[in-house]
């Protein structure tokens, strides 16, 4: 069987990430990682990949089937994705929730010109929390949804701590709310803002001779981030937060309850969840799933971008669809 | 907005949950119910609705755009829907997974010679499950998968227990056992069968006089249905069995646990649960999702026979996809 040949652009947790999960599946291959970095700082798992300057992507045109935009939403894909769709098929994780039907539209017409597929906004949330919430929306229509994040780490909050006066070291992880997500499953569709439906539980290290009441205060008061949320403020040691907050865990829950049938007295509840000890790891292996995807409806003939809710489920998977009726349908 | 006209097949516990199901639907118009029994027995839930011989059928070929065929798999489906597939596009949930591809083959090819669309084996397991199995596979690569039941009434078990002498009323709950559960959380992809995944609770009503122990003693020893089980009898009256046990619940979990990264070292964990107090008629929704989905795929022009895993899960909803990417993505 030919594999399918895929392109990385971006070498970092998630670029990485797509590296190990393009080694997990058998059906596919890494042919190039392209960077705006110098190649040769860049130490990647496997040595034999070879890196290259992002200048050099136009020569791959015909020996990569999809790319991977690995870059990030504030400002690499908005410029990346249009681009490289006049190129290649293409996946991405666009997260910039607001901004994705300004982002789909430039990205549609670029891929229509070259006359090949990129799927948008590809990963967790957005991704397959999405899916979730359609299918939710689709199988209990009446009833509500509830999206929980966490147990997470948060990069926004964290470096909002950082960036008081005395803190050396600092990690903030979204946490749901115990109490929150108990009255959800109940099926009374609660009216449950952010901010309830959270903890934020931040770990710090203070510099020597800091005022931690100074710095505890000036975290929990914080506007936005932190005032309106049950926040939690815990000083460590160096040591402590080295050898136990390295990693970079997330996951959360997407609930639909609702009611059906005579009067609407039968309670009917969906929950998916996702516990992850690797955000970037995950993210990246739902982005290859969709970058065999985007291959797939390529060969087919279709063009332009695509979102999650376009692409057919059995063809994130290397089986053919017969094979997937006798073995899990 | 013309709304998309359906009609049902069979009007048993899930036909009128198919009923109530349209009418949380404001896209959707139930235009008339066909059976085998007299209709005038028949006793729907909106009296307005028209009910049909089943002869009558073929009269409504141009004002129903999907069928939704609520017969058993057993008896009904094999017959139904390689039939109804040559008129209609339709959708069913045939259960029977050990015959999946030759039902499949024999849709399609009625389905083919109609140019229309026919979805098999929507519901829920069939179905939803299914479809979270793919995504986990897609997803994980390198993990395992693991189907828990319940809680939820196994109609073939309470049946079982009805046969024996002495039994008045029964019903068996397959539930599944919280220690495997845990263990399946803890992401060590544990060796599990069926039997160690699940408990059976079976409540029974005795005939007066009737022999309690050796009614417990046939159950627990019943080869296949309870033998290997961790199987619980309870005694009770016929008031108690009447008031407590007359719901239909069911529900279950699908879990895909595996690794990703540098060895392998990180855990992921994907969780997709239901908790259905009534199971005909969340099947029921189902069902009318995808029988939205079959109208529009037919309206793309495609044909034949399709599963859950051909479906793009945006055409499950009536919202337009830019709708979805604004609201939900």
């Amino acid at each position: 069987m030919q594999k399918i040949r895929l392109g990385i652009v971006g070498y970092g947790n998630v670029g990485r990430g797509v590296e190990y999960a393009i080694s997990q599946n058998d059906d596919l291959e890494l042919v190039a990682i392209f960077t705006r970095r110098k190649p040769e700082e860049i130490s990647t798992v496997n040595k034999s990949i070879t890196i290259h300057k992002m200048e050099e992507i136009s020569n791959y045109i015909h020996s990569i089937d999809t790319m991977i935009l690995c870059g990030g939403s504030t400002r690499d894909l908005p410029e990346h994705a249009p681009h490289f769709a006049t190129m290649f098929n293409c996946v991405d994780s666009f997260d910039n929730h607001s901004r994705i039907p300004e982002y789909f539209a430039l990205v549609d017409e670029s891929a229509k010109k070259s006359k090949k597929i990129s799927i948008i906004s590809t990963g967790w949330d957005p991704g397959l929390f999405s899916l979730l919430r359609v299918l939710g929306m689709a199988c209990i229509p009446v009833g509500c949804d509830y999206t929980f994040w966490g147990t997470g780490v948060s990069q926004g909050h964290s470096e909002a701590i950082r960036r008081i006066g005395g803190v050396k070291y600092a990690i903030q992880y979204t946490i749901p709310n115990d109490n929150a997500v108990a009255e959800v499953r109940k099926c009374t569709n609660p009216t449950l803002n952010t901010s309830q439906r959270h903890i934020r539980k931040c770990f710090v290290v203070a510099e020597h001779n800091a005022d931690l009441i100074f710095i505890e205060h000036a975290i929990k008061t914080m506007p936005h981030y932190f005032f309106d949320y049950d926040t939690r403020v815990h000083f460590i040691s160096e040591k402590e937060f080295l050898s136990e907050h390295s990693k970079m865990p997330h996951g959360g829950i997407v609930f639909r309850t609702g009611t059906t049938g005579n009067e609407n007295t039968n309670k009917q509840r969906m929950e998916f969840l996702l516990q992850l000890e690797s955000n970037p790891e995950f993210t990246a292996n739902v982005m290859v799933a969709y970058a065999r995807a985007a291959y797939q409806l390529y060969l087919k003939g279709e063009i332009g971008a695509r979102t999650v809710f376009d692409v057919p489920i059995g063809l994130l998977v290397p089986n053919p669809m017969e094979e997937l009726m006798k073995m899990v349908l």
